[in-house]
């Protein structure tokens, strides 16, 4: 039997290291490679950063943004990536970063988690502005299928501030309040089925993130804004082999020769390992 | 010129009443029509709702959920029903709840608002958790196109309540600070760029919605929770021309007979015709 997402996600990085690499085809990285912007070179530089990363990451986290703007031609190419991906072994988190209402959401649960879906994932991340409850009917599917979903908790960037520290009417922080939600729901379904995506640039939480349960997507590192010795800080208490560090544009700006993207993942993988369990 | 989205609502409402009919293809509706759960059965049942309602509703709100579940093959689908959609003359609002970092949120503008996309749209919505912020560049792009982006602020379902209800470092709620921050930016925006999703199931907020300065999507008609009475005084005092309802679940559920489906949307037509501006 499959083991669950949370353990595959811990021997991978107890092996291989803690780096996750994000595939962002953007309009801008499509130009700084000159390449054209149209499905045809998005698929030339996902499928590149896809190739020279393949003995370095554990996990790759395709941003569906990037694929989404070319319509269904931009969903062929991420089918594809993820294919190609799953063929290399490496996990995948798909970005989504989806949220609705529950029966909407079980609509993103069916393309994201479901077995046959030809955009099945490892794992997918969601937004809970609509309320972690809805997601509820997401967790049960992940929770019987060994997968994974990450809550968007703590983004890298400031402008999530306002809502994300906001005060519950039980006086937590949003924040505290979803890290809550997750680790108690974790307690009854399959361990480590939730997971928070927590920004490597943001303070520690009051909730001791050891306590959480599930796995932790850390974006924001490199360029966007953490280096390793923060990241280290952040999440020195957190169980070994739980946390996942996403790294996006310092690999891309590498780009597009093999060796050079290579090389700045490898660094990245070496850094992380410095400084975390 | 094309004219700004709110002021092409104001008109085709005042026109035409204040429907939008939900196109929510999903596995419960297919599984009610008889029809296989797979990219056949959700074209036929998206198409035939279209058909119905092309001269009762003055707009329609694919749920984009349902046609991701079956990946690049759900969204050529997706593609086929928003370019049936224009050529007879409905408005589209593509209901997506993205939302992002900001050069991420540019990804989903891109998709969703860049003439020639496969999947432009008049209007789209967006989920404020990462911070309302980071939409700015895509009201810039709604702005510049005429086009508009409805800010998902108080959902019809309960689920959403303790972030959307949760206070601000001002003291306001999530909710009355995001509405706010809508009325600021449609002051130097196109007019009306920027409108709010309030569910129909919520209480008046404290703020007044006529000082909103753009238009209103009202989820959770009908067997969701609120009856024409209850969305009458919700909005009474909004402008004429500026609430637009969705309703979905009834009028699927009558399918798939078009006869049925289009009864159905008149009576709805007709019922917040009655209660409206």
């Amino acid at each position: 039997m499959t083991l669950n997402f949370a353990t595959r996600l811990r021997e991978r990085i107890m092996d291989g290291g803690h780096l996750c690499v994000g595939i962002d085809p953007s309009r801008r990285q499509l130009e700084r490679w000159g390449r054209d912007n149209d499905a045809s070179g998005l698929e030339f530089a996902a499928l590149a950063i896809l190739d020279a990363v393949s003995d370095v990451a554990v996990a790759v986290k395709p941003q569906v943004a990037y694929f989404e703007r070319f319509g269904s031609a931009g969903y062929r190419v991420l089918e594809r990536v993820m294919s190609d991906a799953r063929d290399v072994g490496l996990l995948i988190v798909a970005d989504a970063k989806r949220g609705d209402i529950d029966s909407t959401n079980m609509g993103y649960a069916e393309a994201w988690l479901s077995p046959g879906s030809p955009l099945v994932a490892d794992a997918v991340t969601f937004s809970p502005y609509l309320g972690i409850d809805a997601i509820d009917p997401v967790f049960s599917l992940a929770s019987q299928g060994g997968q994974g979903v990450f809550i968007v908790v703590s983004s890298s960037n400031d402008e999530g501030r306002a809502i994300q520290c906001a005060r519950t009417a039980q006086e937590l922080s949003v924040e505290e309040y979803l890290l809550e939600e997750i680790a108690q729901r974790n307690r009854t379904l399959t361990p480590g089925t939730i997971g928070a995506v927590y920004g490597a640039t943001r303070d520690r939480p009051r909730f001791d993130l050891a306590q959480l349960g599930g796995p932790i997507l850390a974006p924001g590192a490199g360029s966007q804004g953490a280096d390793a010795g923060r990241i280290g800080r952040l999440f020195e208490r957190c169980e070994p082999g739980s946390v996942l560090v996403n790294v996006a544009r310092d690999i891309g700006d590498a780009g597009p020769e093999k060796r050079s993207l290579r090389d700045v993942a490898q660094r990245w993988r070496d850094d992380l390992a410095s400084v975390l369990a």
